[in-house]
């Protein structure tokens, strides 16, 4: 079914006025109640979103029962099959043709959706992604770039996907493409690019970082600003965090286990006695105010950059809010025109 | 001077008796005013404890009258230069022959002091450690831990020196190292010790991790567990935490910083109106409690492992309890025999 054929069904309006998102209604752990109500959120929020549902007919049906939306934006895609978490990604991938995200993916692989949004999991929708939708010519590796909170807003993570031992020419493309994201997604007018680095000092680094920051300071496209020690990442020093996947993958996980863990410090700090209690009540609900600008799924899921159509990764254990997050975010990206950006970055570089 | 001269010039005690501090007091930003405080807090603390206080005599002499302590206890030695951070540590180690740093390693390396300890120059205390103590017969490359602040209390996070593009070799040293540091220093029984990998299975990882997994794996003198993802770092789920030095840098520097924020933020939450501003203070001293479990000066510096001597790194900012904490430190290295036991080890291995 063609994107032509789609548009003609959903009522005749061109596909340039809606945005066109294939979810994986099985992914994640809170599939797929959080999911499809993530789902009718978005297309109740904005009347240019179109949601195909791809999983369990039946079981989605039901879910959808109980919510009231309109009927013209979202619509069911049956995947009988759901690749586990813990499935060797590259045999699930070629195995389950008929799992939500191989059927999803097609989806955009024939430009009958425009992206593809995922809780499930994360090896199968990076291999997938690579493998089914293909990459942009001239893009060597696709990067997978979550926003990272930070003390001034957010923070571009590039790259925490499965593909670890980078070389500098992937460094220098990631990069680019994170800039183009970050400014034209997330409106960052000219984001600030900084590489990852143990010292501030250009000759510190090790090998992969000391050949790939003289690439990076010729580099004309970006506003490349030096070395960042990783300390300075949560204060927000840079818009677009430059690393390779190993180092990506850390500090991604660490700043969750940190945060997680000092939350419950101070929880129990505050349970210890009535006084404490009595303060608690006092100032909560300012506390998790602030708190709330700390909260990576305010803005949606992680975005893998460089593919011939969009793909997206929510957290495994997305709610409905990130999801719905998620669908909204891709408008921007369709909007905003970033493959064709992309693509013109890198392959002006090849000429 | 010999360490039987020195011996017999405080009184004739054995060297057994006691344990000799060379410390760095013009190394750190709050020199020499908290090193030498924290100098006579140890030795206020503990008769086992003798302290060389290595800078400008005069200064040193100045602050010191202040303070009542045994004189026996705390000498001067002059030195009249000082490293300063952002010089390049090869080159200083190299021209400042008088400067606290190189003078300070000199009574290590004569066996006039068990112990360097200093709030200076990193770089020059890495590349000092190797150059002028030098590294135990076996030892390929000494590696620089220090102790984080966990959910169940602490870690050893081990490598974070400046020597990156670490191989295998180095790691599984680095895993038998920090084991009989956690062990015989910090009185850890069987240290759990696993590695920084970017997932909990055996297959994942960058080429040095999956060519370092067997071989920790096979390795009969320590307790390996396996992967460590980072999300899992700070909830304390391993004793020693191996990791090359870039990913440990990121590491260590990233926990300050996350914790560094999420305080800001929290206070910031606090401060807002008065509500708030009496929550703060009924919470206050409870929180304030809680918090100090998180708070690695409480545990004193990081030691430089493998060298012919002890080597302590404290923080920059090192007040005199993480002074005191690192002086006191070093005489559980010493009376444990850590230096020997790091010697059999690393020496069986070759046999």
């Amino acid at each position: 079914m063609s994107s032509r054929i789609v548009f003609r069904m959903l009522g005749g309006r061109s596909m340039a006025e809606f945005t066109k998102v294939a979810l994986d209604a099985m992914g994640g752990d809170n599939a797929p109640v959080e999911i499809v109500k993530g789902a009718v959120d978005a297309v109740n929020k904005r009347k240019d979103i179109r949601v195909a549902l791809v999983g369990k007919e039946e079981i989605i049906k039901k879910e959808l029962q109980q919510y009231t939306y309109d009927k013209e934006q979202i619509e069911i895609v049956n995947a009988d099959e759901v690749i586990e978490t813990a499935e060797p990604p590259v045999n699930a991938i070629r195995k389950k043709k008929n799992s939500s995200i191989v059927v999803a993916m097609g989806m955009v692989k024939r430009g009958e959706a425009d992206a593809f949004v995922s809780a499930g999991s994360s090896g199968a929708v990076l291999v997938g992604g690579q493998v089914l939708i293909g990459r942009i010519k001239g893009v060597e590796r696709p990067p997978l770039a979550p926003l990272l909170p930070t003390k001034k807003g957010f923070s571009l993570l590039i790259d925490c996907g499965a593909n670890v031992d980078a070389r500098p020419s992937h460094l220098v493309q990631f990069a680019k493409m994170g800039s183009i994201y970050m400014e034209h997604v997330m409106g960052i007018k000219n984001p600030k690019v900084a590489i990852v680095n143990i010292g501030a000092e250009e000759e510190k680094g090790n090998a992969l970082v000391k050949e790939t920051f003289p690439l990076l300071k010729e580099c004309k496209d970006i506003n490349f600003t030096g070395s960042i020690e990783a300390r300075n990442i949560p204060y927000g020093d840079a818009d677009v965090i430059v690393c390779e996947a190993f180092a990506g993958n850390i500090i991604l996980k660490l700043f969750e286990g940190v945060g997680g863990v000092l939350m419950e410090k101070i929880k129990e700090g505050l349970m210890q006695d009535l006084r404490t209690k009595i303060g608690a009540l006092l100032i909560k609900p300012a506390l998790k105010k602030t708190m709330k600008g700390f909260d990576a799924s305010e803005y949606g899921g992680a975005p893998l950059l460089g593919l011939n159509g969009l793909v997206v990764k929510t957290h495994g254990s997305s709610k409905a809010k990130e999801v719905c997050n998620s669908i909204i975010q891709c408008v921007t990206f369709k909007e905003q025109r970033i493959n064709e950006k992309i693509k013109e970055c890198i392959q002006k570089e090849e000429e």
